[in-house]
């Protein structure tokens, strides 16, 4: 008799070698990779759900996946290290629970925070330049952050989608922004984190290109204000590069997971 | 009137895609990059000298270079970004410095530190796996570093050399060993850095392919003497894979960097 059993992964992957998350004609993506894996365990092919789209180029550290399988009978964390025996080295499983059947990583997730990364400094650095934005131009933090300050809380972002995946409301609430840097004079290795309800399409690369005219001085902080009342794109600065951007993690409620009703202390 | 200027300028790299340091004939080498930059700046064929070889897919964090200049005219640190505009987003430039006319990086290095990273857990790391030698067993660091005090001082290392670039001496003497680990009972993400005034040819690596040994329990630290007295490479354990080896710093005198005899305050 076969059970059916869905579970909820995350995963973490380098995405320079990828089209994206997404399949596609043309390239490779990690959903392909993770999908290859699962049909080498199952032996079918099993499609899978990711919580959202990530960019060709954009990375993750905790892209939230479902699945639903019939063959696998082993707890639901003997999955990770059976995954990543077939996984490529810049695709890697972290974690792995059994959810409720009916949960899906997409349509249930209440929030993500994404991280974007920024290198102000003379010498370029060899091991992450594929994973930040560098600039030569010093950057004040501190005008940055008082800038994000504006954004905060629940606004119509439509400044910040670009063209090609509309949503039917531009509206989201950013519950969080993170600012931390080496020296916020300079800007050296700056990271920016951005935790919302929702994102439009772009949404933190085109917040971080409007965010750095104002770091080096082109714009005033306040000028947010007014770009984001606008409710028009080419009011907003140029998007950020894909590279400095990667998925954090995604948030859902508790109540899916099998492992929160088990109270026998196995998993 | 042409006036003769020796540099010594310090590089990092990230080696995966070299064919390692030195110029070859069936691969790119970080040599090369750097020669074509600086004929870029001079106008005519710039040769350069390393501190040493590193073999493909091994790091620097501060190769050594010297080479002389007939065109330059600024200040010896004006050279690192001009350098970078012509490198590869893989190679940077982080310092340099004047040198007497007869300076030279290979003979006046008077010694160097390499780090080799090992990362035992049951995920890979997806942005770091081109950095570490990743294993699956756990390691007793303690068991290695008890095995390492043999190592240290003044040896024949005979037992530590591969075949390929013999020495006249194999005697060299190790002056530091630091091991760190976010846990030393596990070994994860382990850090091994070995100074000595020279080192034979994959002899780090080596080293650090008999300290797993003694890591994972299948030899007792005790073993490490017997196997250096043997002076024979059978009695050592395997060479550990080379991109998890950087080459972090190269020690000179300090009288071979005219910025030493400035009292004005310029360099």
């Amino acid at each position: 008799l076969t059970r059916l059993r869905t579970f909820y992964a995350t995963v973490a992957y380098d995405g320079t070698a990828y089209g994206g998350w997404q399949f596609q004609a043309n390239a490779i993506s990690v959903q392909q990779r993770f999908e290859e894996s699962l049909t080498k365990i199952e032996g079918y092919r099993v499609p899978i759900i990711g919580s959202g789209r990530t960019d060709s180029g954009v990375h993750a550290e905790g892209q939230g996946v479902s699945f639903t399988l019939a063959n696998w009978r082993a707890p639901a964390d003997r999955l990770v290290p059976a995954l990543n025996r077939h996984m490529p080295r810049d695709v890697s499983v972290l974690t792995c629970r059994e959810t409720l059947f009916t949960f899906h990583a997409q349509r249930h997730a209440i929030a993500k925070r994404y991280r974007y990364r920024i290198r102000s400094a003379q010498s370029p650095d060899p091991f992450h330049s594929l994973y930040h934005w560098r600039v030569v131009w010093p950057l004040d933090v501190r005008a940055m952050e008082q800038a994000s300050r504006y954004l905060l809380g629940e606004h119509d972002f439509a400044s910040f989608q670009s063209h090609g995946s509309p949503r039917k409301s531009t509206v989201r609430t950013i519950r969080d922004f993170v600012f931390s840097s080496i020296d916020v004079l300079s800007g050296q290795d700056l990271s920016i984190v951005i935790e919302a309800n929702g994102f439009l399409y772009n949404m933190v690369r085109n917040i971080v290109g409007t965010l750095m005219e104002i770091g080096r001085g082109k714009l005033p902080p306040e000028v947010m204000k007014e770009i984001l009342e606008t409710r028009n794109r080419k009011a907003a600065g140029e998007t950020a590069p894909a590279h400095g951007l990667c998925l954090i993690h995604v948030f859902y409620d508790d109540y899916w997971f099998l492992d929160q009703y088990d109270t026998s202390g196995n998993s």
